[in-house]
């Protein structure tokens, strides 16, 4: 009994992660309660024959959860199977044309070299990414085709109605798949790449709090409560092999929603090695959290406080902004500043590191800072070149530039993005706005639009006018030409 | 013409790679042929009819690489077959009661049923893990029978023909694969690891030597080479996939070779975890080699030289005499010895940092430097785990211990492999001495004897006798109390 709740409880945990997994459940019960109506109907028992057997044999393997998955093994299966059907016709033509010893011989032999042939070809890496499938069917077609020819004389006839059942099986599951809530191998991959960054960037906005609090409070429940937080970046680091399955499976989908046919799927998968890089830095890095802590010195800590905490912030909001625009696909805008900002952080940091605070600390101690700071900066550089990998993406698979519309700041309508622009004032003093998006978790909701308009007031002169007035220069610049970036 | 040579230049690579791939593809076509002979020869065909086919079948979709893989898709099989035969029979018996119109509608909702009910049963990860390919079958043969059995009277004999067809099947891709050149995935498993040890192994023995050398000579042809030498360790990053199915395959396996029919397996998974994660750091570290050499005065590293090499040494041997003892399935005996050098030179160097040589030192110089040194430290902590790991691995499969006889020397047998022995001569000096594997490559080669024979003096005094003197003391020692390490 307490089996039972189990394994009901398992089913809710599985249908709750994700529900698609239901709906395809129905959809393949229903494709085959409806393809096994060839047996129960007279005209089409009477077209078909026990041979309706192979359209229900193929809805049963060919019904995978995503489309691509769908496609490519029933345009696999057809193919192989057309492919297989001529070729065994010809094995049995050829082979009955030696005489009624001949023929059972030579049909072994022909059975023998093609599946020996066939077997080995599926162990090429290229083959068994994508036609593996193919080739599984292509010997099996050929085998009964070319044997069971020699029972039954009627071959063509036979290989006909195989051959039809296979397509009218194949394509009604392809039919439902597309049709009925379909499960898109791309947009799965898409999504996965847009997560992995978020839980990334999760680690990174919250990571500069962490290390320099980590000095007063070493409590175990907390250091366990915050490896927990943490772990959710793990799944990132083996990935590859999921990554490559869906980009596989999405090649063979037709285009769908803000996908083309010949969507790059190969650049995905090159952000994802990227991404994976930054994930295995983060991996050292977390172990640094728990393990040396008590080593740094606090005062030293608290030194590199800011600059250490900006880094890994404006890394992981240029993570985060990475996710969404990937989300969006909208071509990353303000990404760059926060990549410039880290980079201006860490440049704060070694100008702090060379003013000569870290003199009087014994050099074992700064093991574990320092190899802190350098991840950190691995971790910086690695962002670059993802976003430089996403910048190709976004050009390759044409994302749209964000929509701008000019600034309103209702105050009802606080749903834009991240939106850096620099204006000029009148004496040329460069003013930076950057407005913060409203559902952002509370870490980006930081203090930067008050540092980057620091020497400047900001005001709001009527519902869609906002001026702002330079302090250096008593300036006033009004916003109206300044753009927004709306979701 | 060029594309058929590329094809058959692929082909040599592949079949290079693995010989057993030419071999499996071979019985392959042997047992595909062979199972076809139902069809050729009356006698069996009157017997099985058109189901011959079914064996056919079986054989092309569960003969697979390894006798694991093949043995689990055929018990799957088989069982599945046979419970979903058993279940269609009651099914159609059911439906039959309902009357003329009743029974197709019935029957067509326990096709649904039972499909949408397996389906989703498929995406629980540990139903997905081993018995995924049970429920495809059982969902296959449920809707073949509970439905075909609507047209052909004879359920049961039907039925019990489809059942039998199959185990025979089933049966002869079994027993070929396990008595002709049998592919064991456990053997595999468990060379997988060993080797993926090994070529940690081979990073970290090289390590030093390249790390410290690199101030010297830093033309891009150098780089480039070394670059390569070390990417070998790359393929252990991403081994968790494989490491897993090979898992999974070898629990169907019975006993073979050294391996049990319940060998520890999961122990494996735990092991190979391990060896992942030193994998990981030894990622971050090889950045270290290339990137910011120059930065690391040439001084400092000269001075850090010693120890620096010989904790990357002492590491690299200890995951290289694991990778040895896990080969040979012995227990790891000399292992904790080089942990501890490593220990100790660990020690010296934490001791050469704190003497102050790095109080001259700009801090943005030391960042690569100390995180090397950090990174190092961990990979260290990592080795002891994997000991730890392989230790507990050893016992609960029951590794022999190494099978020690007395010292002899001969010099036509040097084929003994790094065995380390703690004497005491006559004052209680302790003289260690350690036997280097013949076989092992340059790098182990190093002049360790010599360091730790160093006060020493080592006589051969006959063929059989070996003796030491302590410089010390100017003792004698006899070695044929100290025991040696065959092969």
């Amino acid at each position: 009994m307490e089996k039972v709740r189990e394994i009901v409880r398992e089913g809710r945990r599985v249908a709750k992660e994700d529900p698609r997994r239901v709906v395809h459940s129905f959809k393949v019960g229903l494709v085959l309660a409806l393809v096994s109506s060839f047996y129960y109907y007279q005209p089409l028992y009477d077209s078909f024959g026990v041979n309706a057997m192979w359209a229900v044999m193929t809805v049963v393997v060919v019904f995978e959860f995503s489309v691509g998955a769908t496609l490519g093994k029933g345009l696999n299966r057809v193919a192989a199977t057309l492919f297989a059907g001529a070729l065994g016709i010809g094995a049995h033509h050829l082979a009955s044309m030696s005489g009624a010893t001949g023929e059972p011989i030579l049909l072994a032999i022909f059975v023998f070299i093609q599946a020996a042939l066939s077997t080995f070809v599926r162990f090429f890496p290229r083959v068994k990414a994508r036609y593996d499938y193919s080739l599984l069917i292509f010997i099996l077609t050929f085998a009964l085709i070319s044997v069971s020819g020699f029972r039954e004389e009627q071959v063509l006839m036979l290989t006909h109605k195989r051959i039809s059942t296979v397509i009218i099986g194949g394509l009604s599951c392809v039919l439902i798949s597309i049709f009925v809530c379909p499960v898109w191998a791309g947009q799965d991959l898409h999504s996965l790449l847009a997560s992995n960054l978020e839980k990334l960037s999760l680690f990174l906005l919250d990571f500069g709090d962490k290390y320099c609090e980590a000095v007063g409070n070493d409590d175990t429940k907390e250091v366990d409560k915050r490896k927990k937080d943490f772990d959710n970046y793990k799944s990132v680091l083996n990935s590859k092999s999921n990554e490559e399955s869906l980009a596989n499976f999405a090649k063979w989908e037709p285009g769908h929603g803000q996908f083309r046919f010949r969507h790059p799927w190969k650049q995905y998968l090159a952000l994802g090695e990227l991404i994976r890089q930054c994930a295995y830095r983060i991996h050292a890095l977390n172990s640094y959290l728990n393990a040396d802590d008590t080593k740094v010195p606090v005062d030293i800590k608290h030194k590199l406080r800011e600059p250490l905490k900006t880094m890994s912030l404006e890394s992981g909001k240029a993570m985060k902004e990475m996710s969404m625009s990937l989300k969006k696909m909208t071509k990353p805008s303000s990404c760059d500043l926060h990549v410039q900002n880290a980079r201006s952080a860490c440049k704060s940091l070694t100008n702090l590191l060379n003013s000569g605070i870290l003199k009087e600390v014994e050099p074992l101690e700064l093991i574990s800072l320092l190899t802190a700071i350098s991840l950190l900066i691995d971790i910086i550089n690695l962002t670059e070149k993802i976003l430089e990998s996403l910048h190709e993406l976004a050009s390759a698979a044409k994302f749209k530039d964000k929509i701008e519309r000019p600034l309103s700041f209702e105050k009802t309508n606080a749903k834009s993005i991240v939106c850096v622009r620099p204006i000029k004032c009148h004496d040329d003093h460069v003013v930076t706005i950057i407005e913060d998006d409203g559902n952002n978790d509370d870490t980006s909701k930081n203090d930067n639009r008050s540092k980057e308009v620091s020497n400047h007031e900001k005001y709001e002169g009527s519902d869609t006018h906002v001026h702002i007035k330079c302090v250096s220069c008593g300036g006033h610049t009004c916003l109206c030409d300044v753009v927004e970036c709306s979701r």
